[in-house]
């Protein structure tokens, strides 16, 4: 048969997930970037009350719209965004928002500045879209922050659009307030895009998380269910992005996805409307877990930094390879940090997303490799 | 801000779509490729049973292992295609199937066949694909039935992929045997590949349904859950290739949606295990409302042949707009022909996929234009 495009040739699948799909039942995955705790009750009562209601028909292009106005006033009342919910689109998980917006906005050879290290993602959708991934020269220093210097000298007269993770996986970094408005001057200056993925907005300890669109006009807010309220598997999020650059997207969303399943919008809309305590306990079960692994990881020699966000550790070994081979056969499974980009070889991501008597289980594991 | 992306250039929204979301509460939308049904409850009851079980955690990126194998027997029993669970994924309905195999097959400048008049996604994701796609030439005898020898026409050094879909929306044809097979002969002779749309293979009334992967190696098969089972809301479907090409698609699913929502994979998987009695129902109900309608427009003078298959009845009027705004007055959806491309302008779509008595009043509203 003929060749299959062009645009995949150089994407590669994710290592992380065949390391997921291919972990033996012993081992202690470290690995999936997936909250372990259910989803909260309410929300999946919710769900079954949508059923119930035999909502599973077609809902808008769009998304619901008592769900696109919920997501109007959360972004207003934490976000400080402005928008409205004709300027917003539900959408498959972050992800497709992701996808989606990158289709919609990048040319063959526009560069785009994306995070290394960064999520994997970012990379791909680029090259999905024939653009030209830029990384970001982040260094260890506290732990690759994002900086508008970092930001600013990969600005070319080919730059579309800069990607922002705050707070970042792999790193937990959180990129402080003076940047993000240093940042998004620069996009507003530059007439440059800035699609920030701000999925982990919740899972943030002693800092505060701000918002790119509360500094530009020129931000497509990425966000989604996954992560705060512990809906991976239900595959919603939502994208907000100024009006004319939402219907551009949605000419990718309309003949990608058609729309969003139904009765897991109603699920979306109880997350929003219902009680917020559940985000509260689950941020602070993954503090317990951060503070716990990074004492352990200290004790054994391994010195990382407390990261602001995010439930990840990224940490500095000797040898990548030999780490990862040597805790594989102990049993614990991480992320090595070649799978984020080329700035962090010498790191790997361990995901802290799992109980406390599991993370004890692979720090004893771990102790006995160092 | 800069100019979003060359591929969305050329792309419209959905006409129907927008048809639907501004239909008075009174009108009756004879507009909208949608069973009105509900879906099944031994469905609905096996994603409430998902739930129970917490299983709302990432699935696979391919799909629930256990639907894979379960489409796989499916294919095998029905269709007569022979595959294995790892050359199938599971997909957002058939839209981000027929999607993500275009981006994975089609690079800037080829060309694609694709059946005019024909479900408008097909020509869009091709120009998403930044290919070009080629009208058939189908002509109203038959109810533009698409035969080998207008394939073979099209068929050029650039042609790369061919796309069927039968039974047809809008026309309701099913394509011949001898014509599958003759259109995958030219497939396999001239290296192309056939995506081939066979959402609607169970909503055939006297004919049989062929596959074309049954008869070459060449297919991409696309086919889902929303129109046979009442799932449209659900959004599940799913697609199954040579196993290097679905690895290849591979690249452009996991990126866009990572995976399909967890839950509704067990749904689908009972859709596909259960009793089919649902599926034999809903057609005899579709058979009694196609016949209807086609007597009561035939009595009108409104002459249009008995489709064969789908929910769509492809009517020939004498001035398309002036049709479609008579009856809009008179509260009747309808949607023109152009909006399947160029070879049906003087056509109108006549959905039947609704309730016998809201067909007879859309019945009785017709005869007042006529």
């Amino acid at each position: 048969m003929k060749n299959t495009a062009d645009r995949i040739k150089d994407i590669n699948l994710s290592e992380i997930r065949k390391m997921f799909e291919n972990a033996s039942p012993d081992a202690i995955s470290l690995a999936i970037g997936e909250p372990d705790f259910d989803t909260p009750p309410h929300i999946i009562n919710a769900l079954k009350k949508a059923l119930d209601n035999k909502q599973t028909h077609y809902a808008h292009n769009k998304g619901l719209i008592e769900l696109r106005e919920a997501i109007q006033n959360k972004l207003k009342k934490d976000n400080n965004i402005k928008t409205d919910s004709e300027s917003i689109l539900v959408t498959v998980g972050a992800s497709q928002a992701l996808y989606s917006s990158i289709q919609a906005l990048i040319n063959k050879g526009d560069e785009v500045i994306i995070p290394d290290p960064g999520f994997l993602s970012y990379q791909a959708c680029v090259k999905l879209a024939e653009g030209t991934p830029i990384s970001t020269d982040s260094t260890p220093d506290n732990n690759f922050n994002i900086t508008t210097d970092k930001i600013e000298d990969k600005i070319t007269p080919k730059t579309k659009a800069i990607v922002l993770n705050s707070p970042s996986n792999p790193t937990g970094t959180v990129i402080k307030k003076e940047d993000i408005k240093g940042i998004s001057d620069l996009a507003t200056d530059n007439d440059l895009y800035i699609i920030t993925d701000e999925i982990y907005e919740n899972i943030i300890y002693d800092k505060k998380h701000y918002s790119v669109a509360s500094f530009t006009d020129n931000a497509i807010t990425i966000n989604g269910f996954s992560k705060s309220y512990a809906m991976t598997g239900l595959r919603i999020g939502y994208l907000a992005a100024p009006p004319e650059i939402t219907e551009d997207i949605l000419k990718v969303h309309q003949y990608n996805i058609a729309s969003v399943d139904t009765p897991t919008q109603y699920a979306a809309l109880e997350a929003l409307n219902g009680s917020q305590q559940c985000v509260i306990d689950m941020v602070n079960e993954f503090r317990k877990r951060r503070d716990y692994v990074v004492e352990r990881l200290n004790n054994m020699g391994l010195t990382c930094k407390i990261p602001d966000g995010a439930f990840y550790i990224f940490l500095k070994v000797k040898n990548t390879q030999e780490f990862l081979n040597k805790a594989s056969k102990e049993g614990v499974l991480v992320v090595s940090g070649k799978a984020f980009g080329k700035n962090a070889e010498d790191y790997i991501r361990i995901s802290y997303a799992t109980s406390i008597e599991n993370l004890k289980i692979a720090m004893d594991r771990l102790e006995k490799i160092v």
